[in-house]
């Protein structure tokens, strides 16, 4: 039998707040199961207790914990920070901190839950200012794990191997990767492309000076992420963020070329409604909601974000993700990585305190 | 009538040589005329003639000026600038240096491109160190430039600028922008974002205090790409690449679904017969060759880079960029604007020599 464990939900995050985030519960049951999970549900109680009463899921599989506080999908980080106590996204992280809960998943604000994150549980990873985001990229040869695709807009040698690390971990506990690749994302493929940065960190994890027994390729360029050359893909906050919008961008604008395609006459309807079927199977590859789920990494706790606007089913999968996470060896896996890093990269500063803006 | 004009052509270079650049001649005329344009071509004039004999085109068209070398493709940048000289790319440079022909087009060897059309033209652009690619992306709205795609691998403010000068003329000449708007790619679209390159850059664009007169509007994201958001979307050289062939690799990345999902059965194969003619007509939308032609901006004259597999509609599209370039105000408009930079950053230090390894 699976080990018990309690996943915190921010109900009132998102789009679309108690409704899709009940919903997500129901619908991670019926995918996953969910044998000796339990959810403990921060918010208005008697919006979350109706959804419940809707779901028919049972009081001892859905927690709630009443506030009246929430915060905005638009409050900037700073202000989340200072005004933030007691709202159902503080609290939804704080149980992740008290050790009551083993994971937390929020739908709501990212830069409130990065910034209240870092302020409650502090970063475990001594090179990055922020979390990490990661994202599930569908390729041909199943999902590789590209991070960071959110804040951390400048990144060292120091971060990107922070990168390698975590990417590598979660990897294997939640896309089944048995010994993850990673590569890092460059112009070329030859060591001597790319910026400093780059250059540093792939001398590096050549070398396997820090110990870090990781099964690093070397340089992967863009086109390498949706072939799936590598498990896990490293690349800077500001470039990865990039690559994961214009990958968006290219795929929505290749839909709707073929939609328009498949409608612009008579003859293309009928052989579209007859190559239906197997038309829904693709898009169901790369439907985002069947990969929705960024865990924020380089927190000391498990903390994953689901899309602001992700239906049940997204939702659904957030929750698996922060499950797998909270059930495997991530935390200690990474946390040895991470310590065996100390020894390469000098931190006699103290870590900068997580105050002010901390989101550009 | 058009002015008559000179297109200088490696005739060597890419993976076919002769045989796509003659073809490439010939696609160019049938698709557009080429009313007094006439090509010179250099390499192998056995080769060469054998090509043109064939293709039916008259010896007034098609000037042929032999060379026995030719640059590798896989010979390094510094390794041709030192024994590259009489060779087919050089010679093909050399005739835009000298005034004989209006722009130069080959297929071959990249960096050696880059270099030597730096030595022998030299930059007109004082901020940039190699010249910048600039890439037509087709869109929902139209074409967008997006540059720099290629070299450039750490893009300061004045770099960024540059290439909105360059985008915003290339645009004009060569897709009929009449008033190109302009985006500078960030992480977000508010002022404070990113980091403070792209910052210096949006902040003197907005203020328009070169007296720039262009029409710029801001911070884009990844989606506004392929979404058309602008007709110029202006990054540094790493993110360009990594967002062009991030892009790329998700276009056959669907392509290859879509594939699959209409091959996977009797009735699916049905389907998609019936629907083929719409089918073929949505992949001519982002046919490569369609939009095959990238120059190198910065140069004191018009370089066009085709692709090294492009096939003679590809090339011909390359010819096509190069004629509009040079028939274009193109040179003039963007002489003018970079003239005005020089009163906002300081070029009392000389500009590096263009010696040693161009490219990493």
């Amino acid at each position: 039998m699976s080990s018990p464990i309690l996943i915190s939900l921010d109900a009132m995050g998102g789009d679309h707040g108690p409704p899709v985030v009940v919903a997500g519960v129901l619908d991670y049951r019926k995918r996953h199961g969910g044998e000796g999970v339990r959810f403990l549900l921060h918010g208005d109680e008697t919006a979350i207790r109706a959804e419940i009463a809707k779901s028919g899921l049972t009081d001892d599989v859905c927690l709630v914990r009443h506030t009246d506080k929430v915060v905005a999908m638009d409050e900037k980080p700073a202000q989340a920070m200072r005004r933030g106590k007691g709202s159902s996204l503080w609290n939804a992280i704080e149980a992740v901190k008290t050790g009551e809960a083993g994971a937390v998943v929020s739908a709501g604000n990212t830069g409130a839950l990065m910034a209240i994150s870092r302020l409650l549980l502090r970063m475990s990873a001594h090179g990055l200012e922020r979390p990490a985001i990661v994202a599930s990229w569908p390729t041909h040869r199943g999902i590789t794990a590209v991070l960071d695709v959110g804040a951390n807009i400048e990144s060292d040698a120091e971060q990107l191997i922070e990168f390698a690390i975590m990417g590598e971990a979660f990897h294997a506990a939640v896309h089944g990767g048995v010994k993850p690749t990673i590569g890092i994302l460059n112009v070329g493929s030859e060591d001597m492309k790319g910026h400093e940065e780059v250059r540093e960190a792939n001398r590096i994890l050549r070398e396997g000076g820090a110990g870090l027994n990781l099964d690093y390729r070397g340089f992967v360029e863009g086109t390498d992420i949706a072939r799936g050359t590598v498990d896990v893909v490293v690349t800077d906050g500001f470039t990865g963020n990039i690559a994961l919008k214009t990958a968006e961008g290219t795929a929505r604008y290749i839909s709707a070329l073929l939609r328009e395609a498949l409608t612009s006459n008579l003859q293309s309807k009928l052989g579209a409604a007859i190559a239906m079927p197997a038309l829904k199977k693709m898009r169901e590859k790369i439907d985002p909601s069947t990969i929705n789920g960024g865990p924020l990494l380089g927190l000391n706790g498990i903390v994953v974000k689901s899309h602001g606007g992700a239906d049940a089913k997204g939702f659904g999968n957030a929750i698996r993700i922060a499950v797998d996470l909270a059930r495997s060896d991530y935390m200690t896996k990474v946390g040895a990585n991470l310590g065996k890093l100390d020894a390469v990269f000098d931190h006699s500063s103290p870590p900068a305190a997580p105050a002010g803006e901390p989101l550009q």
